[in-house]
């Protein structure tokens, strides 16, 4: 069995939580609160600026050119393209660049962005790979959920759900399932295990997120 | 002014919310539960863990020689002194070693320690110490503020109180904010900003560390 | 006076040294041995491979998304765009992509690249720029005062000054002198003499490069 | 075989020429001149700083507390007790302090140093211990053999071979032997001939040192 069936398999119980918390669920059937979008997409953005580093430090880890130049489209298409895109769609929302850009991020945002930002700078690619994995395979397995249980609707989240259920997006998933599987070929169990034990907490971080946003929770009160 | 005073000064409001947090208070008294403490313990091990790597970093960021030989005595004293007298005190709440070192970190743990770790590893040495100094600066005025306020008691706590009370872990905490002052000095103000926003934030994230504790606050149910 | 024009006029001496050497003069006639020039490129390519990577870095340590997204391009122009060029113009000095890929570094461009990326990771983004301007900078002039100097020839070198006397390699150096003005800006005395010794350092490596290339110097005899 | 083994026989040609240098074999025999070995003592307290360094990110990068502490304890004795040792023993060659502290690094030196530093941050542990294990190694073993061939001498650089040839070098040679087994044990063979190219690298560097010594090789004139 490959290692990601592996971690697959075994996360399964996260992942449904995760893949049935409110937050999604009310995105599908576009009863989402609108205060409750914004709170996320501003938080996204934040995070999707750091997510993107995680790419520049691929690049930096990654022991051929051939992997080093898919970092770097990675990191060019996130941030000359996909922000922008985040931008716009962010507008319908009312929310302006200038609140983007001086958005401060919760401490959930915080703690999930600087935890793979240590873990991707500390250590090998593997595990940079294991952490930004959850992310992405999650989006794109809901993505895809949401798309075939509800069909294309007319509500404001369908071109949400249209950008990770897109096909370029399930093939990036892809790519990157692939890589973490030949960097783990061959490691022994205990570098396994630590791979195992990222991809698990940024698993849980994917979930705090969405609780994040659904309860649109901030730093304690006076802080 | 300097510029730790002028900090000092700035976040008075969430010092004080930090000091006056429950926890510190029924510590002060004696009155804490032990469940509490017990849970603070174990987590506050795992934060020392990181924490010490704060000052490696450190030892590899420092210009000359001597604070070179600063930090190296801080993460020596730390790893081979300091928590060998945490798993001591541990003991006496009936945590053994094995608990210890097997515990995992709650993802305010996580948050905290790994925003030190990218910050410290991803600037200058100026911005590392600002990222550690809240920790020591406001345990030092907690351990004094409590020895001051209740005089030697003989409660549980005592010996905590004692020890962040000591004039070594006073003088450590003012050589750290002397040197912040030496690293901030004559730089320009949007670094003072950058260097005030990191204070800001593990000052912050002190006073959810307290809260976290009183609270037991793990992980989500079912992560 | 700007902090590059200060670098500029303190560091004319080396330079002259640089730009005067028998391996950009001969480039520049076309009288350049083939074997010194096959041996420039291929550990050019590896020097570039790692080069790369310093604006990977970068764009982690850029503090707003425009400059972030400056940087993500460089890199993937330079990865994916350039070291095919690279790859294109050594094929018509007979080196096949397989000798390139291959090729082991000298420890001259292991001294450099490597001085430059530990630099680079363990700074702020100053020096990081400050590391990797003299290559880009004394390119830019190179390029232009060879193509100044002689005119479009029909040399098998012609192809190589016409690349960074190009208009858009010009405006890349610039870029990046500005960069470097801006983050140098208000910096206390004591940085800004520590951005001068590392754009110093990679200044001497830069006449270290040539000089290499030009006795085809790798490792001692033996080893 | 473990794997230091398998390294130690196959790199045996370069170890043999990095033994044999004049450079070591006059040292033994107390007829290296003076000169000589006060450009070796300058470069190699510079180098020591970066080495130190090294132990610290080494601490950074242990999975367990046991390990981390090994290294805390390295970098303090290297910083705290051996660098003063060092400062003691040149004071002896009319080398003071403020020469010492205010040298510049040679080319090689600062290869040699970034080199590491780079590999050291990038990786994982495995990699780091890879790199500094050639210094190590080699000084107890050429202690030992000076010590074997020549018994007790009368000479400056006795006081220097002792220091080498003691039992508590060797140990420290030991225990960092047992700690890359321990790492490189179960890793796949690609990650494997990583390691070895690390090692096989400052093994080639370790030999320029000696190189550079022994015909005090600084920057090219005019630089």
């Amino acid at each position: 069995m490959s290692f990601t069936k592996h971690l697959y398999d075994k996360l399964q119980p996260i992942w449904r939580k995760n893949h049935d918390h409110p937050f999604v669920k009310e995105l599908g059937e576009g009863t989402l609160p609108k205060e409750k979008f914004r709170f996320f997409m501003i938080q996204d953005y934040l995070y999707l600026i750091e997510y993107s580093k995680l790419f520049a430090i691929g690049a930096t880890k990654a022991k051929d050119v051939k992997t080093m130049g898919e970092f770097a489209k990675l990191l060019d298409a996130t941030l000359n393209t996909e922000m922008s895109l985040h931008r716009q769609y962010a507008a319908k929302f009312h929310i302006s660049e200038h609140e983007l850009e001086n958005a401060n991020p919760t401490p959930t945002t915080l703690a999930y962005t600087h935890y793979m930002l240590h873990v991707g700078n500390q250590n090998g690619l593997a595990e940079l790979v294991a952490s930004v994995l959850p992310c992405m395979w999650s989006y794109a397995e809901i993505g895809k959920m949401l798309d075939e249980r509800h069909g294309k609707q007319n509500h404001d989240y369908q071109e949400w759900i249209d950008m990770y259920a897109d096909s370029e997006f399930q093939a990036l998933a892809s790519w990157t399932i692939n890589l973490l599987d030949e960097l783990a070929a061959g490691k022994p169990e205990h570098e396994l295990a630590h791979l195992e034990e990222i991809f698990l907490t940024t698993t849980k971080f994917e979930y705090m997120f969405w609780d994040m946003a659904y309860h649109e929770t901030g730093w304690p009160k006076g802080l």
